[in-house]
């Protein structure tokens, strides 16, 4: 059975007090809003029945209404689409258009001040956004997806619609999806958790962001890697937070010096398993020393497992997380690289005193989670579908890893220093004497999207260099991409 | 053809240069994962062949390790599930359980000091999630939500994914859907927009959240309405905001009592179409004045249109944003209730002037919105079963209503004010002499679920009734479910 669509109804205001008759009431208020701009070429009208219907009144006066408007060339009639407005107008009515982005805007009255922290943001193009081309930074390799599988699942859940799963979720996620990633968790990434106290957000920035709230206040001090992950820094600067700089080494974050810098700070935010971005592991004793400092100064670990589950050379490593004995851990996952990032499902693991009151932060921010990809994505689980995604892609990315490496070694030997390669989905090059942010914006120009290594710095300059992602980009393509980036690089060096 | 599913790699650390043999180790790990409950009865494991080729070793001591721990009673393995871990384990192992919610905690050492503004949140479960009965507020009549042809979209866009559909998305939204609701918005809602200043977000609150930090800075202070929507209140005091209420009367808020009790407030929420909770319409003068107001004080007008779409008595009212010359007006809108809560999808029409600001703060809070149930939503307006949606909800929720008013005016008679029954999803009933908190704790014993109108005011005690929605109580059981109300109230009263 094929329906006609239907148009949705513009604010028409009948009077029939008025000495105009409704016809007229009627094509008055369609030209208007047409020559307006409200409606437009291709907008779609109700048809004639359902307009008398919603406006309460006979189908005769809005028969003549639109007949005139259709014989002025304001309305047309498509077959199977219905009555819509005439992408051809007539009488040049069209031409007070409002401005539109890039004009100047409308000179507004009166002061328009916004939130102080909000002047804390950068209001750039976020790095994970980027067109198709080589190494773009956490990009996944979308063509090997199982979507035989995932949609699936999609088109079972669909079948199963009921009331439980329309209404209004838990805050904390869907109870299956959240016993599942417990599980998963305490399996492959050795936290010590219970399905309660993992709490589903859109992603490891969501997660940040309702743990910084929970936990800081304005004006407290928090340690960062250095360098360290640029989209956390908006987290902390859009809550007011001081953001101490503690320097990474070989071993990772250097505790001894974050506690010269400011033993007191509240919090440290730090990506153990792969350093962001050099790739560092962070060593037994220095996860040991972290665990201390936080102890004694009442302060807390915020642990980003970004990519942990991706490791070439060796077994992943265990969290954090497992070590802690005094619940001071924050552990913050995502499906962002192990599926997809348009997703945008992701996990808390939270201190069990904790739990109420992330939840109440939850409720304030935006309720709860959508409930239908919780759905898919916990079957996706319980039906191993997931162990054994990430096997294949474990095997996929460490070719494409090693390949990538292999060509940098080949095109620019022992110029750059290479790190980060053994894990994840992204490698870090350090070259000295270029100008990695100009280099970045002329390569930019050649689809070749690269993040500047000097970008991971709060304090400028640190180390020259890329971030330089290899999930997208294929075996075979690898080779060339390099070149291509060594000649961009000498080309902007010349 | 049906694969095994495969189970997580646990984390095994294999030693080739322990004097313990291979299959020992295995053996340990595994059995110490079991009695330490990382792994638990059901969880799968993974097949020998996997795991040798996870732990980069040959299958043999595997082999060997898997045979006793089934032999011990440890594994078992299942038909078409491969080997799990044993519902019914050996010789007590499981005794030494960590504790669960509502146990103790652990006594953690160290000072666990949370965020002074995360103090000021409820920790109590949200009036919108409810069981199954009669009165939850803001439910949806889910048995007539058109779920074939949403299905049917739903796979259609399961065989589209690409590149663009898996990846990062627009911190904005999809612009297929923005498109989509800034037509709508603007036909239907007298609301002045381009798509461009359209952002998707997961529902009012995230819309309110994100327009709070963007706005406004802690210490500020926000008129609300009193009484107002409870849970907005929540937005403003997790960012520190100073709330000051302005009285409601017949003509809504009262602007010129707001402008006694705090002239210079940064901003004002408000609900002109359907005042939630007691239903008045904001009259034109008022709206004149609130908008006068802004522009000379520099405030900006957050207008919460949640449930607008929905008037039985008389067209939908055209909103306020459209009144306002100057774009001091965030238009807050959601799909909650025109479509279902668990969607998760509303959105924010944002000045052109800060659509920058809105968009970075919304990169810092959560990157951007989950991109496949926008693309459905797209396809659902544009081919128009949102706005035949919308026509048969309005009559149906417009029966509900009459239904309702009818049969509490038949029980109550003139004991009870109703208001608000003329629009959206609830209406109030306000009644002298009661305690509206212990009746509702005493009806929702009996699976009716009653918001005390009390708790709508910032200032107790407030008017004394009950917030009652009947988006999903059929019109025959509304007489029922209000005898059953009004004997609640009789013997609580007695």
């Amino acid at each position: 059975m094929k329906k006609v669509a239907s148009g949705i109804s513009p604010l028409i205001a009948i009077d029939r007090a008025l000495r105009k008759p409704l016809h007229r009431q009627i094509y008055d208020a369609y030209r208007g809003a047409i020559v307006g701009h409200s409606l437009r070429a291709g907008d779609r009208v109700p048809s004639t029945r359902l307009l008398a219907s919603d406006l309460g009144i006979s189908r005769i006066p809005i028969l003549n209404a639109y007949a005139q408007l259709q014989a002025e060339g304001y309305f047309e009639t498509r077959v199977g689409a219905g009555t819509i407005v005439s992408a051809s107008l007539p009488d040049q009515m069209v031409a007070v258009r409002p401005s539109r982005t890039g004009a100047a805007f409308p000179n507004h009255r009166g002061v328009r001040r916004l939130s102080k922290q909000s002047e804390a943001l950068p209001l750039g193009e976020s790095p994970l956004r980027r067109g198709p081309g080589a190494f773009s930074v956490n990009q996944i390799a979308v063509d090997q997806f199982p979507f035989q599988i995932w949609n699936s699942l999609v088109v079972r859940h669909c079948r199963r619609a009921s009331m439980n799963s329309l209404n209004y979720g838990n805050p904390m996620g869907l109870s299956e999806l959240c016993g599942a990633i417990a599980t998963y968790l305490r399996t492959a990434r050795g936290v010590r958790c219970e399905p309660e106290q993992i709490m589903i957000v859109s992603g490891s920035q969501q997660g940040l962001e309702i743990a910084t709230r929970v936990l800081l206040d304005r004006g407290d001090s928090v340690w960062m890697e250095e360098p360290g992950y640029s989209l956390a820094r908006s987290v902390f600067a859009f809550h007011g937070c001081q953001i101490l700089p503690v320097p990474v080494d070989g071993e990772g974050l250097n505790v001894a010096a974050g506690i010269k810098i400011g033993r007191s700070a509240r919090a440290a935010l730090v990506t153990p398993s792969h350093q962001h971005p050099l790739g560092v592991t962070m060593s037994a004793s220095r996860r040991l020393q972290l665990l201390q400092w936080a102890e004694s100064s009442g302060s807390w670990i915020l642990e980003d497992d970004y990519d942990s589950e991706y490791r070439y050379e060796s077994m992943p490593i265990a969290s954090l997380q497992g070590l802690d004995a005094n619940a001071r851990v924050i552990y913050i996952g995502t499906f962002s690289k192990v599926l997809f990032p348009s997703l945008r499902l992701g996990y808390l693991v939270i201190p069990q005193d904790l739990v109420a009151r992330f939840r109440a932060a939850r409720v304030a921010i935006d309720l709860n989670p959508p409930v239908f990809s919780q759905s898919v994505l916990a079957d996706f689980i319980h039906e191993g579908h997931f162990s054994r995604h990430l096997r294949r892609m474990r095997i996929l990315y460490g070719e494409r890893s090693r390949a990538m490496v292999r060509a940098i070694r080949d095109e620019l030997g022992p110029a750059a220093e290479i790190t980060g390669g053994d894990a994840g989905m992204n490698l870090s090059i350090t070259l000295k004497g270029i100008d990695d942010q100009a280099i970045a914006d002329e390569a930019a120009r050649q689809n070749l999207w690269l993040v500047p290594l000097s970008s991971s710095y709060l304090r400028r300059p640190g180390r020259q260099g890329f971030i330089l992602g290899f999930g997208n980009v294929p075996v075979e393509q690898i080779q060339g991409a390099v070149r291509k980036l060594i000649s961009t690089i000498n080309r902007a060096g010349a």
